[in-house]
């Protein structure tokens, strides 16, 4: 435990001068920030990271996070923000390696907030099997922010032969989900409307990088993945179909979810398959491989709920059917509009 | 020149729906944003970027910038995102190759100030020779941010050899500066405080890969790197005093400054060492490499007006001296307060 009020400032709060380049800034950074991570020695602190990379494929990718309350059921801005960045990595068959973290704050925010956003930026991390090892910290005007905004971004290694992206996606594959979706956007939503009732689902944020590496490893061929983020399984599936150029045939049935979520969902008047998840993903598998990449999924805790929920039509014009319990057909579409702000 | 005024929503305005995930979120990525970019086939578009490298080291880094007011005389929060996480690569001596872009959006932004930052992005990106190749975008409520904050990482390869941190700083290193300093914190300033005079200088911003590559390739073995940013010179210097354990004196008459930046910080109170730039660094080399080192500086426009301003005195705690006009030295301390918010 560090305790080193003084140089922090007078009040336990952010101020202006903790992002200004001098004493403050750098009391932030040595007493708060770099402790949670595994910064190295000083003498090698620099304004880039540097470190060794075999020859290969590298995958690269950043989010930002804005998610509010920052402290919800499950999570926090934090955990959402290493697992984010480390599940897109994930979603390109990577093995997610390095990660930066930036971070806007408001003047006004309590320094314990960013401890346990930091916190669990660090378990994550662990979890995840990656270092955070750059990054930056800046400082707005109260009014000017909502607290804390993170954004981090991931390097990682992909394995020789992996190739997982929308235009490998052929007729006949099966699509396969790694459990059941919308607790993330219904617990954050139920925290922010004030909502509490019995059976409430907590957020499914984790990292995903366990049963992807698995599946590669069993040399399973995955044509795609995607993880079910900002407009959920149907916002997925409709851009793989549209950047795939294919028809989807999803059997509404076989997607499972969670009982808290769906009497949740009808509460608030949203469809559960469009609503945020932060640890779940769908698969796209030859119809051949399909049964054993289930089986694998099941295999791990994160995706042991793992389901076929349908596969894919025919070449064309991108779009996804859904096939309702009595055997009826709708198109599910894009959203137009917003329906989940802030939550991720 | 792309037109599609229906798809992105009706008053020419950024709205929570542009990040939520559905349509107006892909109208956004694909009508405005993709377009600045290089970014591919669709069905090769992904969570992740995925490229080859070659065995060896690679630098990584990240930045956020906050700058107020987003457009400033010679650049604005887009160029200034792309120079700013250049240069850090550029810092560690590396070639930049790759770079993401994550934008945090309020609501009621106008969308062309969108397109204009992301034209200079663009823009910056050619001159740097970098590819744009992942990234995000949020939206927050009115009120819960400042019109644009922008994020940037970046990768780059590190030629065999390079060794640049502040622990290779030794007694005898002669500090090098690229150029004049203060003028993107002057710059930044004059317009937010309404001030206009003549000469007014404008930001120096701008890319510092042709400079720093030069350097590695005529093989000078620069021992540490630092651009100018927050907090100026005179923070850079003590960072790497701290960091590498040494002393350094510095002639404070051979430090360049534009006359119309003198001016302006005698107005405002403030003092040029501390004032931010985007285009300014510091190496230290060896002296024997020094004449040669600062030749090769000379020969490129964003380096024209190098000088020699001081050299590394002693191991020991880190320290920076500074060598008045009349022979008396004072310490050039690390500010406590916050000079300058929202520079960068």
């Amino acid at each position: 435990m560090i305790t080193c009020p003084a140089p922090l400032g007078p009040d336990g709060t952010i101020q202006l001068a903790h992002g200004g380049g001098g004493r403050l800034s750098r009391a932030l950074l040595d007493e708060i920030i770099l402790p949670a991570f595994d910064s190295g020695p000083k003498g090698d602190r620099h304004d880039s990271a540097v470190f060794d990379v075999a020859a290969g494929k590298l995958a690269f990718t950043a989010d930002g996070y804005v998610v509010r309350p920052i402290f919800f059921p499950g999570g926090d801005i934090g955990k959402l923000a290493v697992c984010g960045t480390v599940n897109d990595l994930a979603m390109a068959g990577a093995r997610p390696q390095y990660l930066s973290a930036a971070f806007v704050l408001e003047e006004g925010l309590p320094i314990d907030d960013l401890r346990r956003v930091l916190a669990s930026m660090r378990d994550a991390a662990r979890a995840a099997g990656v270092r955070v090892v750059t990054g930056d910290t800046k400082v707005v005007d109260r009014g000017k922010g909502d607290g804390i905004f993170v954004h981090t971004s991931g390097v990682g290694h992909v394995p020789r032969g992996v190739d997982v992206r929308p235009a490998r996606v052929r007729p006949g594959d099966v699509i396969l989900v790694s459990g059941d979706v919308g607790r993330h956007g219904v617990a954050v939503l139920s925290v922010r409307e004030g909502l509490a009732f019995d059976g409430a689902p907590e957020s499914d944020c984790a990292p995903l990088v366990a049963p992807v590496q698995a599946l590669v490893e069993a040399g399973v061929d995955l044509h795609c993945l995607r993880d079910l983020t900002r407009g959920g399984l149907a916002s997925a599936l409709n851009e793989i179909a549209l950047d795939g150029g294919v028809r989807l045939d999803v059997e509404e049935s076989a997607v499972p979810v969670h009982e808290g979520v769906s009497s949740a969902c009808e509460l608030l008047g949203i469809d559960p398959l469009y609503v945020a998840n932060e640890g779940r993903f769908v698969a796209f598998v030859a119809h051949a491989d399909a049964a054993r990449a289930l089986e694998i999924l099941r295999a791990h805790p994160v995706s042991a709920g793992a389901a076929m929920i349908g596969r894919v039509e025919a070449q064309g014009r991108g779009a996804v059917h859904l096939r309702g319990p009595l055997g009826g057909t709708r198109l599910l579409d894009l959203l137009s509009g917003e329906q989940l702000p802030r939550i991720c």
